[in-house]
């Protein structure tokens, strides 16, 4: 019987393409493996058609990052399978992290075409954790902007993430619901998730305790008397002719006895059954029982109900949420941007497309956050060569990088650098805040956006400009190569 | 620092809803929670809108259901965070499986409105493992079921799975890749999942080689002196001028030393740019180096590019496939058909709801594929309850569940049970096939399906229809609930 050994000897390190460890091993054949190097990941648009991005996956990367060295059973696979030889096979044993991570906190607001990670040290280890980053930074960046949308949608109603077994497997379950907590959840049903990360857990029973106990009155009853916080699920039968009558019987018939806190409806037109559940819950003398709704919410159906007058209190998001439904996918990018030569310069590098947008950046760069002091709103982002500072320039002058003559001159600023440095040399130097301080990050940040930039509908551009000496790096390199390749006459 | 306890304390126990957990807190004070219940898991509709799903996800929930304890730090979150008292605790710490479960085999085609997991043993237990089995089930067959789809584009072409750096977290991209292999996938570049589950692994190198050693020929040569087979990657500058020539190039020097396998394109127009590189390769005298292709592509484009007469030989699928994009969630459930009642009589149960098709089938069922012996190709499904055989029968009448009209009667029939017992009250009684076999297995079993219900596009409606005897049971239990909440006045 084959048994895949997860749990036992797995570890994340042989999570990447093979193609990182062949690269690897024709660096480390030539001698160019320790060579310095700095790659970035940026991606090129923001998902949903969003006007900006939150940030999330920092802490899952550095948990990789910090457990990262080979297992003797990985070794063997390698060698067995790939046909590598032993001198890379103790090269890879002996692997000790010696980069250097710079990096966009979590809860940070980003934008398409700037760095949000920076990756600098030996060229064969940058390579190496390439994929596993990008995974973690993809996904869960996804999911904590999917949920900013929402929260924009539901405004101060609570917000429950009910995701788990639609999630793309269990990661995506409980990273999921990390970054949407970070997004502006208040809650999650996934109680490994609420102990891992310590974000509030919720959820009170399904449809099989009604079937279990064969009727809803007996079901309710039983659930009361076992539980002080009470929500009823009411649809297992007849929302409004049984399942609502049902709760305020039981609701009535136990009094203080519990926190009647509302119901939960999770099928049939939730507009016309909100009101209509608002109606008999407000007769029967519960107007402080709140409804909770779920079916296959986001934030379309969600301003939709609104503007019917739908009484939903407390929204439950499942698969829309965690899968990331409309767009299940970020495009996050990991290229390399400056390379050590053998002289031990550091030369830019650039990847040529025939998709202009697609042209890749060259230089190992900082992005700095511009906000105008009169109004504490952002003015956009300004992305500089590493040893930029715009904090020591009078006036700074910002201009499309595609459409140059779209360009502006910006004064009385304040400049904030976004990449912080997470590990040096290998070495954890980052503070983690906790959870909540990051949400809270989050929430402040959405503060310094222009409303017209958080629209969920064809959202204003925010600027991403290049600072000159970026921009004009950028062009002569393409030239270069341009001319090369001409030359060549291929 | 906080920092979340993942690989020392973490297990999958707590991968759970809370109300789960909550719902077992009800059962197990009101003395109920070790009576025997039948749960079974289906969907509603195959994904993609596709004639078929292929069933994956078994193994890791055999896994899952292997390892099912409480550790002493989620006993002490559950008593703190949610208020157990101390016999409940005790009674989660003493919890040892039970449960006996029947599943469809991986590589099974499994269709809308069958029961393709059934979970029988004490109510508490069954609840407990709803969540990570639909999370796992759910997923995993989603990806099988796309990678089919993928599979059937591309005929006997090869077929790579490359989606790791855009799954959504790490388990996805190594369970999903399994799925995919099972579904008609050849290999994948993710080395864990190779490691783990003995899938071949491929890749070569990306466009960073090219940039670190800052031109194609020194890049590809570099790669070729260390590497035995060689795919160069060509689109890093320009394919046509540049790539291409190179590989070339550096092939012909080389000679014998290396396998020269081709080229890899991942930009530009596929179609126009794979028809020029063949006529590259074939003049310079390389008609077997193949090319392969990856771009955002999946089983539509794939047919559009063979449509226009695409060369390409081997087809590298990511973001598409791993996520599953035109349809990231699979809607499996979990629904409660029968129940012990205090007699000890088990109780068939019911839930309504307001949309027909969303009514339970109440009863613990089997699943029979019948195959017409002439044909060696399936009639279709026959769902029964669970103690008939149509084995024993000369002929079979087979109605749709709603149009009850379109029937047929099916001689000369071989029926297959699709429900195979996993484990047997706690204890794993089933051999895993290896990987292999189950992908053959899924081969094969694609065989027995027409063509008709093969299509990508609007296949023809496979039969899932009931047994007569399941069928007047479901009728019978809505009449009863519906004439109980008519009768109750509410």
């Amino acid at each position: 019987m084959f048994y895949p050994q997860i749990d036992q000897d797995d570890s994340l390190i042989l999570h990447t393409d093979l193609y990182e460890i062949n690269m690897m091993y024709t660096y480390f054949k030539k001698g160019v493996s320790e060579r310095n190097s700095v790659f970035e990941v940026f991606f090129r648009k923001e998902p949903f058609g969003n006007g900006y991005a939150v940030n999330a996956g920092l802490s899952h990367v550095i948990q990789y990052l910090n457990n990262l060295h080979f297992k003797e059973s990985d070794l063997e696979y390698l060698k067995e399978t790939c046909g590598y030889d032993d001198e890379f096979i103790d090269y890879l044993r002996n692997l000790k992290l010696k980069l250097t991570i710079r990096s966009a906190r979590e809860g940070e607001l980003v934008f398409a075409n700037e760095p949000i990670m920076q990756i600098e040290g030996p060229l064969a280890q940058a390579q190496l954790v390439e994929t596993a980053i990008l995974n973690i930074i993809n996904f869960q960046t996804l999911i904590a902007t999917k949920a900013a949308r929402i929260k924009v949608a539901v405004g101060n109603d609570g917000l429950m993430e009910f995701g788990s077994r639609r999630a793309q497997e269990t990661d995506a379950a409980i990273w999921g619901t990390r970054a949407a907590y970070i997004g502006g959840f208040d809650a999650t049903s996934n109680v490994r998730a609420g102990k891992l990360f310590n974000i509030p857990v919720a959820g009170t029973h399904a449809h099989s305790l009604v079937e279990a106990f064969n009727n809803e009155y007996d079901a309710f009853k039983a659930y009361a008397e076992t539980h002080k916080n009470c929500v009823f699920l009411v649809d297992t039968y007849d929302t409004l002719r049984s399942g609502v009558p049902t709760a305020i019987k039981v609701a009535k018939e136990m009094g203080d006895k519990i926190n009647f806190q509302g119901v939960r409806i999770d099928s049939g037109d939730m507009a016309y059954i909100s009101k209509k559940v608002r109606k008999q819950l407000d007769d029967a003398g519960f107007p402080d029982a709140k409804i909770y709704a779920s079916n296959d919410l986001d934030e379309k159906t969600i301003q939709n109900l609104k503007m019917q007058g739908a009484k939903i209190d407390v929204w439950g998001i499942g698969t829309k949420l965690i899968t990331a439904f409309d767009q299940p996918a970020l495009g996050g990018v990991y290229k390399l941007v400056a390379i050590e030569d053998k002289d031990g310069n550091m030369r830019d590098t650039l990847k040529i497309s025939s998709n202009a947008e697609k042209v890749s950046t060259p230089g190992k760069k900082q992005v700095w956050r511009i906000q105008a002091n009169s109004e504490k709103k952002n003015e956009g982002d300004w992305v500089s060569r590493y040893d930029e500072d715009p904090r020591k320039f009078d006036a700074l002058f910002m201009f499309h990088p595609q459409y140059t003559y779209i360009n502006k001159v910006v004064t009385d600023y304040t400049a904030r650098p976004l990449l912080h440095e997470i590990f040096h040399e290998g070495k954890l130097v980052y503070q983690e805040p906790t959870l909540k301080e990051t949400k809270e990050f989050a929430a402040n940040n959405l503060d310094g956006l222009w409303d017209e930039y958080k629209r969920s509908l064809n959202p204003q551009d925010y600027p991403v400009d290049l600072s000159q000496k970026l921009y004009d790096n950028k062009v002569n390199l393409i030239n270069n190569i341009r001319s090369r390749i001409v030359k060549r006459g291929y």
